[in-house]
């Protein structure tokens, strides 16, 4: 009989969970999930779930308890929870302080000035006059970011007049949700960068890519020599001080502005990441693998890369509710696309999966990959990214 | 709501089926598992899955009528099955007579002498007389194989003299097994390439790569420039000859014979194969997911080289019944390899899983991956193999 092997416990079933679960999978680790729904898009691929709300802290003790080192599909991890597990003595990775700060734009903002990592100016605010003030400072435009609870654009508004500031700030007052202004930062390009560190505080570095949002939402990822060659030393400066500073257990990724001045600090957060998507092809260890070696406490993989330039295109749900599962079959006629659907049901503008083209040439690649997505939802490929 | 997404059957829950579903679940297709118990390889990664015996006509009946195209783990599909599924027009990727050949070496010596595919000189032979015979006309030492039912070196025995035939005549007999015996041929290395063919009848050509066996288990598979560049436009075309002749759907392995005289064929394998594993990592479409787009009559991947030079190891259970999964950790220490453990309980000799590591030179993939090997089940590499 061999030992027992260390169960790991996924708490969440999106997307994330279940790309952990495909890198889990040929290293045959054992991998317990908890999903709201036998439905979720990680549920749907696993035999080993227990249905059950991760909001739920009763549930979560419950599940925690079988696991021998429990991790999470996204950093919106409710506090009574992260308290109950705590106290219940569980091995959580990242730990409940890493969540707190990465679940909370404010923690987040006052970590990074404690420790001098460069990042836009801003002020927190917690009513209406707070926030027309500070932004009056800072000058218009200005960006609002609620404290918790955003994600993909929810939680962020550009404002270009008190008129607009102040209907947001009234609507946040009165949802009890503290504001981030900051000033609009005047950048040349949008970056992030993957850090993975275990705990005896070994770290695994991913090169630097460009992450480009439309309407607040990561349409397309390019790795690109240029860039990596360039930045990836800085950025990985910073990402290695703030995974030092939170004790970061598993991987994290850090959104960046690259300005004239140089690198600031946008966000971070301490699970894989859509920007990272491109390490599945393009990396020896992909971001997934490289979560559960580092949660695992064994030996970080290789971050070298296996493809010169790689573009990843995200699939999101179109108006007119095509599935692009339906569109399999026309879009494998692109060749040398890998097409990731995570399971889920088709709504607009709801992320369905992603499309990774490696090569040499990046432009190429974002090519294929958007004639890939093109075929898969009838998008076409906004003017802006052409 | 979208179109039913076609439902495709895998009959058998071994390794290679694990391996078809983890291909499987990036482009969310919907299959379901035949497994003879929850415990197989497949079924332990599997929601999916119905327990009962692939080798029960009734069982796999009513299974497969719930899917739109099965396919299977294996060849060795009981003739009453594959019978049985015909009579209710189920769709099956390879087809039954496909199979039938694939099953039965005598059927594939046959095929192979009408369409002029060069193999060994080989006699069929029913009884203990014929079979002497046979030998003496070919010359000492000869191969002895079972028609049907071997694999991994079972059913078939190398016999230097008489003495040693007649033993395994005889038993071949008393099991009413029907021989091939044939010449052992003076063989400069062992070769095997994929293809896989469509209902189309559109083919995808792999690279020829060495296998290399040892007591009639393949153990090592080497992608070497050497060997592609120079043997797989002949292989090839034996290859698309045959997957023509019997109508292949899927994905299909040739074993070949490189000697003085040019290129002879051993045997087929209808199905994903032990020799291109290392397609996962080396190749822009895997032979799994090959297998499944051609199961659908989906568009073949391409099948370019992502890597210079590959080498597979196998991993086989060891003497002393260490368990791979208690030595994973340690072993992830070895940068660069891609470890695949197949979930199967650990038994002396059996194929637990496989090690395949890229880069430039195939001499040093294959140090790295005996390294691997190595440490996850002491077993030490061959001399053989060094």
């Amino acid at each position: 009989m061999g030992k027992r092997r260390e169960r790991i416990g996924i708490i969440g079933a999106g997307q994330l969970a279940r790309m952990l679960i495909e890198a889990a999978t040929p290293l045959d680790l054992d991998i317990a999930l908890l999903a709201a729904s036998p439905l979720d898009s990680a549920a749907r691929i696993w035999p080993d779930v227990t249905v059950g709300s991760p909001d739920d802290v009763e549930t979560v003790a419950a599940f925690a308890r079988t696991c021998d080192v429990v991790t999470f599909d996204h950093e919106l991890v409710p506090e009574p929870v992260l308290a109950r597990l705590e106290a219940d003595g569980i091995t959580m990775a990242p730990s409940a302080n890493a969540l707190r700060v990465a679940q909370n734009k404010q923690r987040q903002r006052e970590l990074f000035a404690t420790q001098g990592v460069p990042q836009p100016n801003h002020r927190v605010c917690f009513n209406a006059i707070d926030t027309a003030r500070a932004a009056d400072e800072l000058g218009y435009p200005v960006i609002i970011k609620a404290a918790y609870g955003g994600y993909d654009g929810r939680g962020v508004w550009n404002c270009t007049n008190r008129a607009e500031l102040e209907a947001i700030a009234a609507e946040c007052h009165e949802r009890r949700i503290t504001m981030i202004v900051e000033e609009r930062v005047a950048l040349d390009r949008e970056l992030a960068i993957l850090v993975a560190r275990d705990k005896f505080g070994n770290h695994a570095l991913y090169p630097v890519v460009e992450t480009i949002q439309v309407a607040g939402i990561c349409r397309q990822v390019n790795l690109t020599r240029a860039h990596y060659r360039d930045r990836s030393a800085p950025a990985g400066e910073l990402a290695i001080a703030v995974a030092n500073q939170i004790g970061l257990v598993g991987i994290m990724a850090l959104e960046l502005f690259q300005t004239g001045g140089g690198l600031l600090i946008n966000e971070i957060a301490t699970r894989p990441h859509n920007s990272g998507h491109y390490t599945i092809e393009s990396v020896a260890t992909s971001q997934f693998e490289q979560h559960l070696r580092a949660i695992l406490g064994w030996p970080l993989g290789s971050t070298k890369l296996i493809a010169k330039a790689a573009s990843t295109v995200n699939i999101l749900g179109g108006q007119d509710g095509v599935d692009p599962r339906d569109r399999l079959q026309t879009a494998l006629a692109t060749t040398g696309v890998a097409i990731h659907l995570y399971g889920k049901e088709a709504q607009p503008g709801r992320k369905l999966g992603h499309v990774t083209v490696t090569g040499h040439a990046v432009d190429r690649c974002a090519d294929r990959a958007w004639k890939a997505v093109e075929l898969l939802t009838n998008e076409r490929r906004p003017e802006a990214l052409q």
